[in-house]
């Protein structure tokens, strides 16, 4: 699993006898060439179209109403991803809620492909919500480190898969999660037990013409990545933790993800029910732009496309004055006569997911919307805002130790975890 | 892993597209349609042609040479499966006697599928004849028992494929294996660790349509059945036990059964040098036939066809004189002028297994091929044999205890395995 897949075009070679066994929905997101939406692979010629991807996953709209029951049920201002969309689609939300608001628990599930030394912002924006939602509801949450997964795609040896499972597990750490209701696992440690015998009745359930249908595998694909899509869907099922929830197979699951993760929950979903599991919940973000423009994810093949944790301040100073795509007019007097296109704004696209205040994020929209504030303004703050943000995440990672990474990662049961 | 599959015939459903990509080798194997020969499905429309499978496979006939060899190197008389060929084919066996001649070691890996409740006489074929190589070589031996396997192929329950297995590890220990020298493993119970490791490794090396032009899987298969050949390749590699062979990466492996297993140590064989590990090496059987006639393997689905290791000694009476296929004339006039047609006779073809003593062997032979000796004398003969068998068997296995299973199978290191 990853948040921030690379954007490359990757060439489909369908056959006529997949295309056979595709749905109608598969073959619709086949038909739309403008638009590209898989775990490996985020494009687009223009802006993401979201409307349209919600339609053709088949997942729900997250609408004010489930701000607003968020912040009733759990008496706190809800995350300001959830405030402004970021996490914009779901699927069974509302059950989740319903279930909670009757006092059902349910569990977190999120997780990181670790394919990179040091993460982007991009990477941070699901672990801070899961953060926040693990908080908020006071429940136990899994992170899988498919180092697995990454190892057959990015053709990194399995050592080097492990040891950046483990670099990156100690960024996630540094976000601040409870290790007494928090459970981080890699692939190349876990896989095995009762994991691997729910991934084994996955996969009785899926057909290769299925997963060609909704991943895009050719003949030419190796059989690995035909095997991983069960990897990543049973940590969905409670029984593939027996150290932590041993009897409560109906335990439900809410999984926050960046919404190119979609095809592996769909499938999950599809085969749940035929195992006597729940089907797990979504909770769906945008991605997080590229500095140069709001047509996809970042890309880790161009460093200049990212903010990285470890980023200095100059860097970022550097990147953000350089590279960050504005939306402002090419001369003062036309900015000031016309204002900043916000909806191309990089700037103000990075402020509007990281800025907490929303009183001051509304008079920037204001301001810079009508030519008052002019691009170096805004790059300013948001130079502040990012600097502030890599500065207390660099501290709080310098505090991680090996022994919190063993801590986090052993296989134990929680007792606390719903308190 | 399973010695004794059914035979069943599969319909098969290459689509043009799978193949083009097959190699030469496999298209022929298609092309040969009176023969198929694979891990589920061995069929032919007269008696199995065992040269013409050595060539499609590739494959080595073992000679007298072989024999004469393992008698000067182990000081003892080659086991029966030996001397009367009905291991007869090799791949480097060769190169593992040319290393034992050395004073390098090798361990023994072969396994089963438990699909069943009573193993018969075809089943204890490998075991018997593995028991015997590790005594003779004194070598240690895994065992993998694929729950995993039949739970996918033959829809049993995970937790019923893993009581079949360890009901099957207790008419495996019965065989006399050396608790020393001895590793079994359920795949649902060892599947995890460095055993994954190697299977992604494995996996990342084959693509789909290889896997295709190999096992003949088609598009609506499930994607289990896609996923597990790595899954019985890496007890191939001995990293894949750490606890029994550390920093040993070299140490050379020798497969010990029936042809049709074949394939999937061609694709291991295939894969191995890309990792760094040596070719495991195989020594390969003929199918133990069934009591109606030699075309292939014994099948499951009909009980008559076998002689089960729980069948009482009536029960083996009946079965042998109501259904064993005889090579004896029609009347004993006949007999007595033109002798038994030994090629197509099955009581000669089980006493050719199991009865131990050559010249008895020899001499019934010459009496009943000259038909001095009648079907009734032979089929007496063969029912007091396995009689004796299958009673010794039965005594053995009441004595394996649930500790015993568990000793087998516990995860532990072999001091002494080599001694």
């Amino acid at each position: 699993m990853s948040l921030q897949s690379s954007r490359k075009r990757r060439k489909k070679r369908i056959t006529s006898m997949e295309k056979e066994n595709q749905t109608k929905a598969e073959q619709e997101q086949e038909q739309v060439q403008d638009q590209v939406v898989n775990p490996w692979e985020v494009s687009a010629k223009g802006k993401i179209d979201y409307d349209k991807l919600i339609d053709q996953f088949g997942c729900q709209r997250l609408d004010q109403s489930f701000v607003d029951r968020v912040f009733r049920l759990t008496s706190r201002t809800p995350h300001v991803f959830l405030r402004r969309n970021v996490f914009f689609a779901h699927r069974d939300f509302n059950e989740i809620l319903d279930g909670y608001e009757r006092g059902e628990k349910f569990y977190l599930y999120t997780g990181r492909g670790p394919s990179s030394e040091a993460l982007h912002l991009g990477h941070l924006v699901p672990f801070m919500f899961t953060k926040y939602l693990q908080e908020a509801f006071k429940v136990p949450l899994v992170i899988q480190l498919t180092d697995d997964e990454k190892c057959m795609w990015k053709n990194l040896t399995v050592e080097e898969s492990k040891r950046l499972a483990r670099e990156n597990a100690k960024d996630i750490i540094a976000c601040g999660f409870d290790v007494s209701r928090t459970f981080i696992f890699s692939d190349f440690d876990y896989v095995g037990g009762a994991f691997y015998e729910n991934m084994i009745k996955v996969a009785k359930c899926v057909t290769y013409n299925k997963v060609v249908g909704i991943f895009g595998f050719s003949g030419e694909d190796h059989i690995g990545k035909i095997s991983f899509p069960p990897v990543q869907a049973v940590p969905s099922f409670p029984s593939s933790f027996p150290h932590l929830f041993p009897g409560k197979d109906k335990l439900r699951c809410l999984i926050p993800c960046a919404i190119d993760q979609d095809p592996y929950f769909r499938m999950t979903r599809d085969v749940a029910p035929r195992l006597g599991y729940n089907k797990p919940a979504l909770i769906e973000s945008l991605f997080f732009p590229a500095l140069q423009g709001e047509t996809g994810k970042m890309s880790a093949s161009d460093a200049n496309s990212a903010i990285y944790v470890t980023d200095s301040h100059k860097d970022i100073k550097n990147k953000v004055n350089r590279y960050a795509f504005s939306g402002g007019q090419d001369s003062i007097e036309k900015h000031r006569e016309l204002g900043a296109n916000l909806e191309v704004d990089i700037p103000f696209k990075y402020l509007s997911f990281f800025l907490e205040d929303d009183e001051e994020l509304e008079h920037i929209r204001k301001e810079y919307g009508s030519g008052r504030m002019l691009t170096g303004e805004i790059k300013k703050k948001l130079i502040d805002v990012l600097t502030e943000i890599v500065e207390r995440h660099r501290a709080a990672r310098a505090g991680v130790t090996d022994e919190m990474v063993d801590a986090f990662m052993a296989v134990r049961p929680l007792p606390n975890m719903f308190n």
